[in-house]
């Protein structure tokens, strides 16, 4: 059995916004000795999440909008009273999407279904460097 | 160390069903060299999820309900117009609820508590056949 | 590549309490051989979780606001007709927020945000002993 680690920095645009990692991290993979196990993914962020979902733009709306109801705009935030920074909505949701992500690796690949990528969506009020770690492991 | 995997199929009965997985992942770990580890399952889906609740039937439904409430029924999501599927509600929650649980291995078994169950919880509008990896990993 | 385990309980006070884990399971990684790899900490629990999030008061109130919101005190609850523990939001509560996490492990440390802090979060109604373990795997 082998392990491998990778990290990545990506650029986001800002509140939800986000990037499909899928071919970066398949790519990495692809790299690896680890041809049967597991890549373990993980965000060093408290405002933004990883999330599986399909790669399609009105999709990916919805889950912005539902995210938004859960953890709304205007609500009184007692974050927002600690930092004043205004992004408490931010660490909510990315409290409930999280941050750590684990995805099988089959024939040297990452293996994912058909319809699912892999995203960083990004909560928070201002466009973010966001630093990502890969940790695979098998054989 | 050694690295164990197996896949399978199950067939859901459509919009909020369930199915509980515990004892067929049981099953399967028992079967494998790993006595000391984590079983990694995966499901192939965006529009179903992995979960660990209690098997008891009001819960799941209270379960099912308040997911609804955060992905209504009548919504008017933007899914729907790509795909004409009418399942944008259904992969809002299962990017919420998620596909991808690991667990403790000990002894040889799956380790959870007494009243935790893995279910594997369909949201997707009709019954579908659903494929899932298991990746065990350990000593 | 080497397999360390360990488990430990904590003591909650009760609905919406909170604990910080990071000191402790820094500790016990800190302790294992593994230098690089993967840390799987479980909740052998259906009515708390483990998320990530800044170590915040306001925030950690917020959190717990927000979800009260997804899984009102007041609503009809099945699994209260079930069990009569009035604990039906529990449930409901862990399950959406979960039992597992996955963190990576760098140069024989947890390697987690600067702001990213590993929490129990108790919502069942009473206060409870909980029971965790941690299976670290790498080289």
């Amino acid at each position: 059995m082998t392990t491998f680690t990778r990290s990545f920095t990506v650029n986001t645009a800002g509140e939800n916004s986000y990037l499909d990692l899928t071919a970066k991290i398949r790519d990495m993979i692809s790299r690896s000795d680890v041809m049967e196990g597991v890549a373990s993914i993980f965000l060093y962020s408290t405002t933004a999440s990883l999330i599986i979902c399909e790669n399609e733009t009105g999709l990916l709306s919805d889950i912005v909008e539902r995210a938004r109801a859960f953890a709304p705009d205007e609500f009184e935030y007692r974050h927002n009273l600690a930092w004043h920074d205004d992004n408490g909505r931010s660490h909510v949701k990315a409290t409930l999407f999280r941050q750590d992500l684990t995805i099988p690796i089959r024939g040297g690949d990452i293996d994912v279904g058909t319809w699912q990528s892999i995203f960083l969506l990004e909560f928070d009020v201002r466009p973010r460097e966001r630093r990502l770690s890969i940790t695979a492991m098998g054989e």
